[in-house]
Order: C-alpha cells, then sequence, then structure tokens
C-alpha cells in the first residue's frame, strides 16, 4: 500500500519524529520524511527507515518524488487533508487518490509489546500525579477556584513542564461535573463537594487517561471507595462503580465494542439512570487521547488481545452533579489488565 | 455574501460564541449558530445576531438550512474544511460551493475600536506577565531548566489558570535562542546566559505576542536595553534593537507590507547579518496569533489604520545565540503606536 500521510501522530509512528510541519510518503519499499529547515537537524538524527529531505515547499516536493516513483494510486485520509491542501497536492496530477478513512488509525488498534510497555508506564505517571493532586488539595486546595485546581493539576501532571498533557484537564466541583466536558469556572471547592478530574499526560508521546470523583474532605484519596453523605449521589456513585468494576471483570477478546458498551450500560439503565449516561463507555488511546477502538453502543469492532481503551461509565444529573469512573485497559491473554 | 464557517476563532467573530463543535451559516439576513447539546446553555446566553440550532449531526442540519433559504452559492474557506467533511456536506447538493482562502481572516485584517482596546488590554496584560517573570527567576529561576523556566512563565502569564495562552512561550537559553521555533530542553540558567523569551496571553480571547532577549543576571529587566560581556552579542543585539525601533517609527500606513519588512531588514543587511534573519518582519494578531497582515519581503498587501501587528526582527547565529526583540502595534493616525 501506497499512501502520503500529514497527521503528526501517524507520521510519527511510522518513522519516529514528526514536527508540525511534515509529510511522509510511501511508495513500495521507499519512504520520505519531508519537513522544513528549522527541523534538519533532529529529523536527521531521529527519523527511523526513512530518507530525510528537507524543503521549503512540503506539498511541491512531494509531487516531484512520487512522479519519480512512477506510482499510480496514493491512499489518503481524507480526515487529514484541508480542501486547501489536497487541490494543492492533486492538481496537474496524474495520481489516483484513493480516500481511506481513518486508515492509519487502523494500523495502530493493535499495541505492540513496547507500545504497552510504554503505555502501562503513561498510565502509572498519571496514577502517581492523581496522588500527588490528592495531597495538594489536602494541604491547600480547599477554598480554591477551579481555575486555580485546574492550574494545579496541569503543573503537578507536566511535573512542572517535563511531560506534555494528553489534553486539559477537567476539575469540576458539584454541579459543574454534571457536564461532561465541563469548563473551568470561580465555584470554590469546599468540604463536602463532589470533586471530579478527568486527567492525563503524555510519555514517550503516548497517552494516559484517568478519571475520578470523590467526597471532597481532608486527607482523601483518588482511590475508587468514596463516601458521601448525600444517598441520592451515593447510589448514582456505587451504580457506576459496580458498572465500571463489571466490565472491566467480564470483558473478553473476541467480543464486540457494542457488547463491551452493553456491560456497564445494562447496569446503569437497570438502576434507572440509563437517561443520564449520556456518551460512549470509552475510547482506544495510544498517541491519540482518543482513537480506536471505541466502545460504543454502536460498534461491531472486535476487541482483541493488544487493544487499549478506557472504560468510563457515568452518571450525569443536570443541574446537580456527574459521576465519572475511568481506567484504562489492555487485553492480555483474552482479559482486561487495568493500566 | 452567504458563506458557512467552521473554525472557532472565524465563527467567535460572527457571533461571539463558538465551540469545538460547532458551525456557523450565514444565508442572506439569516444566520445561524449549529452546536451540539453539551453547549446549549451556553450557546443560548452568549450568541448574538443568529439563531442557535442545537443538533446531534451539524453537517446534516446545515445541509437542511441550506435547501430550506434556497439560496445557490455559498463561500468557504477551503483551509478550514477536511476533505472528509466537505464531502459530507457537499454530497447530494446543488449548492455551488465558491472556495474563497482566508475570508473570513481577510474581514478581521482591521479592528475595530472595541478589537483595539482588547488588543491593547491583552498587550498591558503581557507585559505585566513579563514583568512578574522577570522578578520569579531574580528570586528562584537561576540553576532550573528550560522545561521549569517554560512552565513558570505558562504559570504566570496565564495568572495560574485565569488566562489562556497565545500559544506555548518559548523560553531559550544561549545556543537554543538561536532556533527561531526552540523547544525547551535540559540546559539550566546561569548568571551571565543570553535568555529569549517569547510570550503571550488571550484577553477576552484576544492574544498578545511580545519577545524580549536579555543579559540574565539578578534584577535583570525585560526592557530593551541590555548590556552583554561578549562584544559580538552586543553588536547583534544593537543592530536588532536598531531594526526594531527604527521600523516602529518611521512605518506609515499607505506603506505595502514588503516596505516595512525592508526598514528591519535593511538594517541587519547592512551590518553584515542577512542570511541570519530567517524570518519575516512579523505577523498580524488577533483572534489568532497569526493573522493578516504578514509583514513579509513578498507581501503587496497596504498597511491600513486599525491594522495591528508585530514587530520581531532577529538575528540567529546557529549553535550560538539567537536575538529577537518583538513588540505589537496597532496603526493609529497613520502611524504604529506600541501596544
Amino acid at each position: 500500500m501506497n499512501y502520503i500521510l500529514k497527521d503528526e501522530n501517524a507520521i510519527y509512528y511510522e518513522c519516529r519524529f514528526s514536527s508540525d510541519n511534515a509529510l511522509y510518503l510511501r511508495c513500495g519499499s521507499d519512504a520520505y520524511l519531508i519537513t522544513d529547515g528549522r527541523y534538519a537537524t533532529e529529523a536527521r538524527e531521529r527519523v527511523v527507515g526513512a530518507e530525510v529531505i528537507i524543503s521549503k515547499d512540503l506539498i511541491t516536493t512531494a509531487k516531484k518524488l512520487i512522479k519519480k516513483t512512477k506510482i499510480k494510486k496514493l491512499h489518503i485520509d481524507p480526515k487529514e487533508w484541508s480542501l486547501y491542501n489536497f487541490s494543492k497536492l492533486s492538481k496537474k496530477s496524474d495520481i489516483i487518490y484513493k480516500r481511506s478513512p481513518d486508515f492509519s488509525h487502523k494500523k495502530r488498534i493493535i499495541k505492540s509489546d513496547i507500545e504497552l510497555e510504554i503505555l502501562s508506564e503513561a498510565a502509572k505517571l498519571g496514577r502517581k500525579a492523581f496522588k500527588r493532586l490528592s495531597n495538594e488539595i489536602t494541604e491547600s486546595g480547599f477554598g480554591e477556584s477551579e481555575f486555580a485546581l485546574t492550574h494545579s493539576a496541569k503543573s503537578i501532571l507536566s511535573k512542572y513542564g517535563k511531560y506534555e498533557l494528553s489534553f486539559d484537564p477537567i476539575v469540576a466541583i458539584n454541579d459543574n461535573s454534571a457536564k461532561p466536558h465541563a469548563l473551568p469556572t470561580d465555584s470554590r471547592l469546599e468540604a463536602g463537594d463532589i470533586l471530579l478530574v478527568d486527567a492525563g499526560l503524555k510519555y514517550k508521546r503516548y497517552c494516559s487517561d484517568r478519571t475520578r470523583t470523590i467526597f471532597a474532605q481532608k486527607d482523601f484519596r483518588f482511590g475508587t471507595h468514596q463516601k458521601f453523605t448525600s444517598k441520592q449521589i451515593q447510589k448514582a456513585y456505587d451504580t457506576v462503580l459496580k458498572a465500571h468494576d463489571h466490565a472491566i471483570k467480564k470483558v473478553r477478546s473476541g467480543m464486540r465494542a457494542k457488547d463491551v458498551d452493553a456491560l456497564t450500560r445494562d447496569i446503569i439503565d437497570r438502576a434507572g439512570y440509563g437517561k443520564y449516561f449520556v456518551h460512549s463507555t470509552g475510547h482506544g488511546v495510544g498517541l491519540d487521547i482518543h482513537e480506536m477502538p471505541y466502545i460504543s453502543s454502536k460498534s461491531n469492532t472486535r476487541i482483541k488481545d493488544g487493544m487499549v481503551y478506557t472504560i468510563e461509565p457515568g452518571i450525569y444529573i443536570p443541574g446537580k452533579f456527574g459521576i465519572r469512573i475511568e481506567d484504562m485497559v489492555a487485553m492480555i491473554d483474552g482479559e482486561a489488565v487495568v493500566l
């Protein structure tokens, strides 16, 4: 298969290097990483299995290389290319561009042993950061705003600049936790609040992702055992935890993604919260924070050994509170192992 | 002109709201902001001059609205649309999609009085942050790595989570400052080093952007008067400062952007550093950190009152050091005013 890639993670997967201005071209046994002069030194040091070409006009250079190889068909992912860049690429060209959505993501759905090790380390670093964050909140977080707590989460997750983040962390208090994609507000954390934290970091470019919802009190922990003073909240919490634990225990390689989704959804449905579980059970995690497999009620994807994805059921009562518990799992020897 | 927008800043400019999943459609006197249920409350509170439509499938909803209006031609910016999304939009449709690159940016090139006020405040907050950063570095920054200093810059620029950043700040020491887009390293700041800081924050969504290069010593300031111990560095520094000051003093509305570029480039060329000034003199700043006008040697754009852009000449001696001095200016009554 011959192809040309534009997405940074797709390019990195092929040759262990990418930049914000790069193309990767694979034509038969030849491969090229094309980037501009700013990245020449790093590219030459790091690229594996491809020739480094430095250019001021990446697309024009790619077109010349393609012409030389005399290939006739090239795959592209139509999600990676803007109309503008694709017009430039395909103009006055005899190549047939075959549009193959997500073809790089499809290649990346089964993780290698090395990738599993890296993802496991990313998850471990993420867990440690949650622990540090709980210490910091106990020490100085009560009375602080979601803005300030989000900033603390960023500082601790990144180890004060050492790691990149998988995404902007969500730190949401009480009714703000009822929004699955809450943005920070001026609300301040008080003892007795519900606190939801969804955060991850990147280790060797691979993402971690984790969510905990806790009862805010001195010396709290981001563990899954939480005691809330409100019975209503406790019932929702216990339901989410049961769904989370059940799915991790029962999922097997060979099942379809929609059957994994049903493992959490059935429990939440039966407890009467069905309409408050407004998203899918999980998503794959790797170089991208959201990738295949998607654990949704519509997906027929077969779960296989080597896949890494999240299990993250939730219950969101608008205007009141939200609960989500999320862990990353890897499929190993047919079963899910929490990373 | 009828059009459909996908870019967040382009959408925000039209209706004072955007989300990471939104479309803006303008058909004659009718305008629609289409987004999903997660953003319903905020959209209804904030959108100005457009009807809010909530949808699970934005493009399909847009197609239905377009069909109802019976218009025949719709402008899009081909840089905003992926091949994938555009295929979905244009499939089984009789509309003629007119590809107009940068048409939203072109509308936004002259800032209104309100925008000028906001940009001025953004620049002021950015300057204050530089001052705080110099205090923090004097107190505890010597001996710290570029990673840690970059993190400090992020914390201070964002006021610990209150503001978003215009971009990831560049904090580069000695030879790393020779890379115009330096990434942080483990290098540690010592007294006597060259330190380059390029950073900005967003105020009411508008960006600030500023660069200073300083001689690192206790109680240093991010002012433009700097004394280096090395004569070679001082000569390059004085050349960049002269180019920067000269351009700001001499630029007039009515000139072409390439003539503004020549104001800095000629001075650097004449001092013998021409080949070390490897980028353009500046770029427009607004909702986007890089927008029109581009102050490059190839641009025929006429500079006009109300434009806001950077003046940022630089000299980069590979493997040794880099100097850049950058300020934002607004064209007012024919002349450049530093924001």
